[in-house]
């Protein structure tokens, strides 16, 4: 904040406020000063707020959290104007703040912050962090390890999502971290195939992709495996992903620019004349929410830091017959990156 | 939209879309003129847009999707300016779709909906969409109905919770609507508990709120059983609570404020002298999200309508003791309302 020339910061998106004051709840809002920090939120959460948060004083109020945050920075002495996050502030949110202002702080007391700044600190993970990420992806790993003895034609694609969230149940996570895809022959040529009640086919491909939360830590993995003896086209096919998905970790590294990583996978797949079908970017950031930033996309100019955690998941998509992603987690090191989730890769035929 | 003069809309907001266009992906805007519906995806959708959607010509865009929509709209003849819901854009996505037009356009051409247009058509239900609720509030009771099987003590909570949610996906459930509460003994008192690894005691109250997501519907409700015989007191307790639930359904009715209705659940806890331990408000409406208006609080003077669907919740909370909630989904007839989720709610003692 001092480096930003802040006196003043309202942080309302509950992960950043969670980094910060270690708040699990669904409803607060955060005020930060140079000189102290104030957590406020409702009657629901007096005892989980005062069990969990020792950064802040916790004020439990009935009116607008937000509201209320913006008032107090108001009124602390030295604070002349507060920082919001735009990409985190809706057009009636900020509208609420400023008429619960006094006039004369209405035009200029809250500013737009020239950069995400709790983000930004997020996007580098600490050795907590990165101890909790790594435990998350081998939760994720385990799943996959069981899953292979539940999948066989006919089982339907939701009953081994299902199978998957339980047991990551009882591997203590709080929930996944996105909706599972399972997706099966045709169906894994959609990227996003949510499972549907279709039971699996006696021959084809299998995409499944899929996280837990830990702690609040997210995990992201995919593997498509096959079930009966693939052709050789498809095989083929597979050995291609596998390729460039591989070629898209081995690119990792402090320093690198996302597109950098991004142009090593794709290049890939152009050349075995996949170009197309591959539709989206490699990868992205992921932490305490699923998606963060950096996008590991063609021409991003960012560079990677020791410390982020991003996925690397190249794919493709034929319309009509099938589709294959592989996907795995990855820590930037100093000497090049760490994959958090070992499951194996080499094609599995079931 | 002609009524509220409106001749171009921008819909960012994903439930709103889905019920306008049937779209479930996770990235899509759409615009809509008096003569024409356009929704933006990229290219992961391709397939998925084309089979889901009837009522938008679908466009694949690789750049932003919301900001094609605006351009769309701003070259569309006879479209002077368009209407976006500020509860649902960020100030920095306001600024990009500003940016994103041409100079001329930008001070004017985007304005504020005076109110939540697709918000509010979303309130009152339809006939299809009330039939998807009942089968979604019957989902959650048969999924009570199978826990109580399951409850004994020395289970872990999250045992209780993987359990649920995996009998939730063998009933066709997408997921859960929201994280599953399983709060037992002491903690019970955590209006929101997450379930925990601590196991069930062998004596004291369980409380479970949880929903499923059917077709993309919510379902939402809380049931509080006693492990074990509860003392005279606690008893008591929760025949206050079942009575002030009970009073709140009772004066659910097309033209009755919200107001009324949490006015009649918690003057039943504040004769108990329990005003104090109600710290929240009585329900919420609930639809293709899980917290929808109306607010079913105190003071309210929005009056509900028949076909909207709203949750009736009061619950008590005594901190280091034990607290009770009980929840159903009701949804508003002319003559009074229909609870949904039929479980029955006697205090249940295992």
């Amino acid at each position: 904040m001092s480096r930003a020339g802040l006196a003043g910061l309202l942080v309302t998106h509950l992960p950043d406020l969670r980094y910060l004051t270690g708040f699990t709840g669904s409803s607060a809002a955060l005020a930060v000063t140079s000189r102290a920090a104030r957590l406020f939120t409702d009657g629901r959460y007096l005892a989980q707020a005062a069990e969990e948060v020792q950064s802040a004083r916790v004020e439990i109020v009935s009116a607008s959290l937000s509201a209320s945050a913006v008032q107090w920075l108001a009124a602390q002495p030295g604070v002349e104007f507060a920082g919001f996050d735009p990409a985190r502030t809706t057009v009636a949110e900020l509208a609420r703040w400023r008429a619960a202002l006094p006039s004369r702080l209405r035009r200029a007391f809250l500013t737009v912050l020239p950069s995400p700044l709790v983000e930004t600190l997020r996007l580098v993970k600490d050795e907590d962090e990165l101890a909790l990420m790594t435990e998350a992806a081998a939760v994720g790993c385990k799943l996959f390890d069981h899953i292979l003895g539940f999948i066989r034609p006919g089982v339907a694609e939701i009953e081994v999502a299902a199978e998957l969230e339980h047991r990551a149940r009882l591997l203590s996570a709080e929930g996944m971290s996105f909706e599972t895809i399972v997706a099966s022959g045709m169906r894994s040529a959609l990227p996003h195939g949510r499972a549907t009640t279709a039971p699996l086919p006696r021959r084809g491909f299998l995409t499944m992709d899929f996280g837990v939360i830990l702690k609040g830590y997210c995990s992201d993995m995919t593997r498509t495996v096959y079930l009966g003896s693939p052709k050789a086209s498809e095989r083929d096919a597979y050995a291609a992903v596998l390729e460039a998905q591989e070629a898209g970790v081995a690119a990792v590294g402090s320093g690198i620019s996302c597109g950098e990583v991004d142009e090593a996978a794709r290049s890939v797949l152009r050349r075995a004349g996949l170009a197309e079908a591959f539709s989206h970017s490699t990868g992205h950031g992921v932490g305490l929410e699923i998606h963060e930033p950096p996008r590991i996309g063609a021409g991003q100019t960012t560079r990677l830091q020791t410390g982020m955690v991003i996925t690397i998941e190249p794919g493709i998509y034929l319309a009509g017959h099938y589709g294959i992603r592989i996907e795995d987690m990855v820590a930037v090191t100093q000497t090049g990156g760490q994959v958090l989730t070992l499951a194996p890769k080499a094609l599995i035929e079931l």
